[in-house]
Parts: C-alpha cells; sequence; structure tokens
C-alpha cells in the first residue's frame, strides 16, 4: 500500500461560540468562494464547545487574530493512505478501522500524536511536521511512501531514523483511559458536487451560522447528561465536499443533493474525553480503533479542538459501549 | 389617489466600508433568513463611500453598535403612493416622476425633507416621524390618506393643521444647487421571486460581501474623475425583492431569475452631492425631479446615506445633462 504525505501545510484552530460573528466574513469566504481562495484545505465541525477549524496556511491567512481564535502552535501535514488496488487486507470495514493496525498503532508506539479527519471520501491522518521523520521511519516497512509536491508525487525514504527515534523513543506506558459519552442523535455522513454547493448555500448558512441558541452555550458541553449532541461537519478538501450532520439537520437539506453510500446507514457516535484532551497525548486514536479493527467494525473518526469523536455503524453502537466498558474495567484493574 | 403610510418604522444607517466585515453575519441573516428574522423592510446600497442600511425596527436591533455603524437619529416612515385604477394621470413615466408634482414638491415648499428609495416595485418617500403632521396636512388635499396598522389601512385627517404648518412654516428660499456626477456604467432595476433568492445567494454575497477590493476605499469617492461608480442595492420589502446593479455585476448572475420590466431598458446615473447632503435638507428630490417631470422623464431616486442618485433611461441622459447644466447656469445668475 501507499502512503501519501500530502501537499498541505494545515493549522488546527479553534473559534469560541461567540466569536462566530467576527469570523462569518471569511469562514463564508472559504466555504461558498473558491475562486477568492487559494485555500485547499477546509475543515469546519461545530461541537458544543467551540467550531474547530483545520486549515492550510492560504485559509489560515483570512483569519484575523481575536480573543475568539485559539491557534494549535504546530503546523499538521496530512497523510492519507492508498490502497492501490492489490489489497492485501480482507476487511470490509472502512474509515479509521482499515488503517488500525497499519498506521495508528505503529505511530502511537512510536509517541506521536495524530488528530484526525475522516471524511466521506477518505481519512486523513494529521502529524505535527516536527514528527515527520519519525513518521516516515515508524512507516516505511508498511508502505510506500510518496511526498506530494506541486502535483507530483517523489518517493521518499527516512534518512535519519535514529535521530527519529531518539526524539519520540519506544516506552511502555499505560495509555489513559478517557471517559466517554454516547449521545443518541443518528449521524450521516454524506458528500455533495461541488457545482451544487450554490443549491444548498443558504440552508448551511442558516445550519452552521445561525442555528445555535445562545442556550447552547456555557458548560452544556461537559456534562454527562447531554442526551443529544451538537455536532455538525463541513470539509472541503482539494475539491472534494464532505458533511457530516445528524438526522435533525439533514432533514433542513434538500434530499436530492447530498449524496450518501448506497448502504445509506446511520451512524452513532462516540464521544472521548471528559477533559479536553490536548495535542500532545498519543495513543487516543489507537484505544479505540484498535478493538473496532479486532471486530472489523467500520469507523469514522474526527478529532477537534477539545474532543475526539468516533462514529460506529448504529447496529454496532451495543457492541462497541460493552468492549470500551470492558477497556475501562482492564484499565482500573492495572492501577 | 391614496397615499398610504406603512406600518414601518425606519433607521437609516451607514456601514463603513472596513467594518463590513463585522455586519456580514446580521446582514446575511437580514438578507437570506427570513424565516430568523422579524424584520420587514430592508434594503442595502453599496457605494463608493459606504453601505446605507435602511431597515425596520426588528432588523436594526440584529446591528451591534460599533465604531463602523454611523445611525441617522431619526424614526422614518414610508409613504406610499397608491394610483387605484382611476389615474387622473397621463404621464406614461415611472418612478419618481410620477409623485413629483403631487408628493415631492409640496413637501419641500412646507420644508420636509425627504429620503427616498424607488425599487422595482414602487417608490418609497420616507418621512421624519416627527414631520408626519405636516405630511399628512399638506397631502391631504390631494390625496386620500390611509394609515396602515396591523394590516388594516386606517383613514387619516389631519388634525393640526395650524400646528403642523409652523413647525415647518412656507419661506420662500433658493435652494442650493448641488454638483453632481455622471458615471459611464449602465444599470439595470430588476427583481426576483423570493423563493428563488437561494438560488444566487452565493453570487449575491460575493457581489455584495466580497467583490470591493481595497483600492476602491477611500478619496475615490469624491472623486469627479470616476468613469465608473462603484454601486448595487438590494431590497426586501414586505417580501418584494428589488435589485439595482450595473451591468457588469448582472453578468455575473443567472441569467434566468432576475427579471425586469419588459421593455428591459439600461438607466444612467446622475449622482448628486459633491459633499454628503445630510439629512435635513429639503428639495434636493424636488429640484431634479420637478423638471424630470416637466419633460416626463422616468426616473429612480436612491437617496443613499451621503448621496442622492437618480437613473434616468439611457436615451435621456443627454438631455437630463443638458437640463441640469441649464439649472445651474440659472442658479448661478440669480446669485
Amino acid at each position: 500500500m501507499d502512503l501519501h504525505i500530502l501537499d498541505h501545510r494545515l493549522r488546527v484552530t479553534s473559534i469560541a461560540k461567540k466569536g462566530l460573528v467576527d469570523f462569518t466574513h471569511p469562514l463564508i469566504k472559504l466555504i461558498f468562494l473558491r475562486n477568492r481562495t487559494r485555500c485547499k484545505f477546509f475543515s469546519l465541525t461545530e461541537t458544543p464547545e467551540n467550531y474547530t477549524v483545520v486549515l492550510d496556511e492560504e485559509g489560515f491567512k483570512e483569519l484575523q487574530p481575536s480573543e475568539h481564535l485559539q491557534v494549535e502552535s504546530s503546523i499538521w501535514l496530512p497523510l492519507n493512505v492508498v490502497s492501490n488496488g492489490n489489497t492485501s487486507c480482507s476487511s470490509q470495514a472502512v474509515g479509521v478501522t482499515k488503517i488500525a493496525k497499519s498506521v495508528i498503532a505503529p505511530l502511537a508506539e512510536q509517541h506521536v500524536s495524530v488528530f484526525m479527519l475522516s471524511t466521506y471520501q477518505t481519512d486523513f491522518i494529521l502529524v505535527k511536521e516536527k514528527d515527520l521523520s519519525v513518521v516516515i521511519s515508524t512507516l516505511e516497512e508498511e508502505f510506500n511512501i510518496f511526498k506530494e509536491e506541486g502535483g507530483e508525487s517523489v518517493p521518499v525514504h527516512s534518512q535519519e531514523v535514529s535521530n527519529g527515534l531518539q526524539k519520540n523513543g519506544k516506552e511502555d506506558i499505560h495509555p489513559t483511559v478517557h471517559p466517554v459519552l454516547i449521545p443518541l442523535n443518528h449521524f450521516c455522513v454524506m458528500s455533495l458536487d461541488p457545482d451544487t454547493l450554490p443549491a444548498i448555500a443558504t440552508t448551511l448558512i442558516d445550519v452552521l451560522f445561525y442555528s445555535s441558541s445562545h442556550k447552547d452555550e456555557g458548560q452544556s458541553s461537559s456534562s454527562e447528561s447531554l442526551d443529544c449532541i451538537k455536532f455538525f461537519s463541513f470539509s472541503l478538501i482539494d475539491g472534494y465536499i464532505s458533511l457530516v450532520m445528524d438526522t435533525e439537520a439533514q432533514r433542513r437539506f434538500p434530499a436530492d443533493l447530498l449524496f450518501t453510500s448506497s448502504s445509506g446507514e446511520l451512524w452513532r457516535m462516540v464521544r472521548i474525553g471528559g477533559q479536553p484532551l490536548g495535542f500532545d497525548e498519543c495513543g487516543i486514536v489507537a484505544q479505540i480503533s484498535q478493538p473496532l479493527a479486532d471486530s472489523d467494525i467500520s469507523a469514522y473518526y474526527i478529532s477537534t479542538f477539545s474532543f475526539d469523536h468516533v462514529l460506529v455503524p448504529e447496529e454496532d453502537i451495543v457492541s462497541v459501549t460493552e468492549m470500551l466498558r470492558h477497556q475501562r474495567k482492564e484499565a482500573a484493574a492495572e492501577f
């Protein structure tokens, strides 16, 4: 299999709910006016806490500094696994499950923290630029690694294995088991022909910028009693659109424009983290994607500024819940 | 003929060009999300100087105070002439020309300042609430006057004629003749089915919020050497949409959604005012609409925060220019 290091240098940012008004102008430009911006990688995810915006440096220029904007200090690079025909993998599962053992687990072992962004089309694995040499040396056994540069794919090989491994050295640690929240909404993962984006513009603007009542703000995010969660994700990456929304939001869109996989399945969410997770901890994705891979359960994985979110098929939510309970018990028993 | 005092209490405001970013959120709500606002009267006009926003009190609540927002202190009431079938008027002209002699001239004589807002559908004559009694006593000879209140049209009669006339007393003054600018653009006055507004949303957003280059800002507004003028007007009033734009902007919209009168004529602009006109001077509209009425030339009239704008049929621009030159000479001779 091939692993591509994509030609985007990304920033991970967060806009406070009450600051969204100040960022409506640049965000609408980034979402709807492709001709006016050179941004090629844009993702916006609303959660109860804030709006996570992941975007390349061209897009980042559009965001003015503000007390409502938090910017993670690293440059992140997106990796993408391309299974070029000869898949040795017998799994039917899609999403992060497919790359759990080949990418996620080895990186976690090397203490590389990852920021995941699953979309309708693919799964982006974001790693910090400073970790790139470790990433290459860790994954080059399993993958042909290419770096995309100006439209060309250039093979890369590790040149500083020892240096890389020294930086992130392998230790046997017990990863933290974070509390999880399982909201009751059902989610869809969908796409849209970019040419028809104007046709849903007013609905999308309404959902993204005008649907948060002020009551939603504040403490509700950390409340475990939350029944349904506010979660909406839009991404426009290299010309491909991906949307993740719950069925309530979906009903507001014209039925004939958004499309999903032929199975049309619905997804349930597991939100990971009682407290904001930060950007340095390793193994969070591995901890949940490994058992999903063992059970061959498909999963989309969307990291945000504060928490991680896993979407699993609704028929699997019971077994996933059971699996997580078991994992917690084991972790508790070890201490 | 009937004169209706419409059931809207209006504010006249101006947003600085560089402040538009801060007002994108409320303006997009007012333009596109009718279900989220109780605003029934909204007009936005871009000129080289600023954005003039005229809106009712419900809409005004959406605008947060800002150093970039100027608000005229008065409450303005819109009047509307309804020619109920039995038109005694033989004129074929449309727009402000039709009401020049019956409304504009008498109000100017009574020193009532007016703010004009012509749309595709009709011509709104905005008067200050404090002048209402003078307006009624001045116009009730010519019109049956109705006040619209909660969907009902209630006949009104002047009860304080003397008081009203005392306030604004009739004096014989020489009105100021303001310099005019005649830009080279050709304009269209158009409408749109409100149900198809979402279909032009991204184009309209692009034109309104992203088409001013920073180079446009600043001094260019007062320069007489300006060849073409930046002028774009959108209004959504009681469910009716009106758009005024030049042919360059028009080409950016899908040709099949915007419609104009069957004659499809183009209009040229006369901008009135070398210096901002303010809101107290009377007779500015009368000064130009009277001779247009004498020559039976149609005209749309759009006041903005700084200047007034008259649109006349392109085939009449030469005679209008000649007429204005004559008017200036006469004014000069009188002093």
